[in-house]
């Protein structure tokens, strides 16, 4: 591995994954990583530039940016990108009608987009709502169309929960493609849009960027192939696999957000 | 397409698929497709053999054949080839210990099974069992194991019921597929060893066999991958599309069961 001094120069800006970098989600809302609060703090009073970027399709925005409040990071609703926001924008500019299948949680995001008389399909991590029946309506909607869409809040395989680890809405894009034969539209990491919108929310250019996530795929190798670098942090999801993927290879592997912000906050901006 | 009499020639034997062949499934236990209860007795009656075989892996072989009775079908246990007693036979032969992801229908047929300490996960379709816990459940297992291996029995991508189409185990088969980044053992058809078991036990080699069923890839693709003919029926899952799959091609199609028997009696086995 390159020296860090060489690896984070000229970084003006960082993208933070939020589950499994800052807090793990679980009972009671979940628990803060040991030192995300702090580094978030330091980081946000560095000269680097801060965005939170995250997959984060269970609850709204609102409520996301209220649990981390609570959980004491210094974040608001304005600072994160977030795929629900997204996919609104995408449907109302195609004039879409989705068919939901989401959690309650993240259903007040899609208050202003007309549902009636479906003619697509939006699917994000639903979690318990991932039940057969609701699966199965999803997948009659797409059939009934002539020409089947889905969108898909994000495609990650799993993310972990205090308890362990836990389906996200990947494998169940899998099992809607499968099932009608399609290929589902990604909203979310990895999906270069998303990266852009984060960068221009951010006002930084991919080769200024850093992404520091949880996920080798997703946060790691989409950040990437969009021309930014990426450190993959050791909790969350993180498993020691990861450090040999056969496709990923992060920029560099660090023990958690803590030390992601110690390293950049001595070698970036250099 | 060739003539039926140059297609059928030499024809001995005959596999009938089930679902969407002889009956559609649902309330009540569904109903038979006209005039195929009349068809397979006519088959039987006939020097042609005939076996079944079938992917239905929500319900025992007992308790299908008991519904199928009541139906007015003749069919006997004995000439039903089924995904479960293979798989079982597999499982014993392999000294695997199976997490059952399946209907309480079927479970019976795992009586003999050691199912403790699981170093396998085995998935049928579910049907309403498919929720989201069961398919986390499933899932963990996986990612417990050192060598994760997943058994599905079938690969359907859906059915048809009288109330419409249903989700089959295909798509949970692929969402476990990508959220453990394994790729599945099948366990019925398509797989070559369930086409292989079926002819053993009917005494025909696959050139002298037919296949009859309703899915373009699931019957008829793998039928003639094992070297045998296949027809599909216009009934059950069928969809108009399915006459111009990008893959397959059947030898022919019929509109239904007793279309087929009709051309197989008048042109098979000359």
């Amino acid at each position: 591995m390159a020296a860090w001094s060489e690896l984070l120069a000229g970084v003006r800006g960082v993208l933070l994954d939020i589950s499994g970098v800052l807090y793990d989600g679980g009972e009671g809302g979940g628990a803060a990583i040991t030192g995300s609060v702090e580094a978030v703090a330091r980081l946000k009073r560095s000269r680097l530039k801060v965005r939170f970027c995250t997959n984060e399709s269970q609850k709204s925005r609102a409520d996301l940016v209220g649990l981390l409040q609570r959980l004491g990071f210094d974040v608001s609703e304005s600072e994160v990108t977030a795929p629900a926001p997204a996919a609104c924008l995408i449907l109302k500019q195609r004039g879409l009608r989705p068919h939901l299948l989401v959690h309650d949680g993240v259903r007040s995001e899609f208050d202003q987009i007309d549902t009636s008389n479906p003619n697509c399909v939006v699917i994000a991590d639903a979690g318990e709502d991932f039940s057969y029946q609701n699966m199965n309506k999803a997948f009659q909607v797409l059939m009934e169309l002539e020409n089947p869409v889905l969108f898909s809040l994000g495609k990650g395989r799993y993310y972990k929960e205090t308890s362990g680890l836990m389906l996200d809405v990947g494998p169940y894009m899998k099992a809607l493609e499968y099932a009608c034969g399609i290929e589902a539209e990604v909203v979310g990491k990895p999906s270069p849009e998303f990266f852009k919108s984060a960068l221009q929310e951010m006002g930084v250019e991919a080769h200024e960027a850093i992404m520091i996530g949880d996920d080798i795929v997703g946060d790691v190798g989409g950040a990437q192939r969009y021309g930014m670098r990426a450190l993959q942090v050791r909790t969350g999801k993180f498993r020691p696999s990861d450090e040999h993927h056969p496709e990923v290879k992060a920029d560099g592997y660090v023990d958690n957000l803590a030390e992601a912000v110690d390293l950049l906050l001595q070698h970036a901006n250099k």
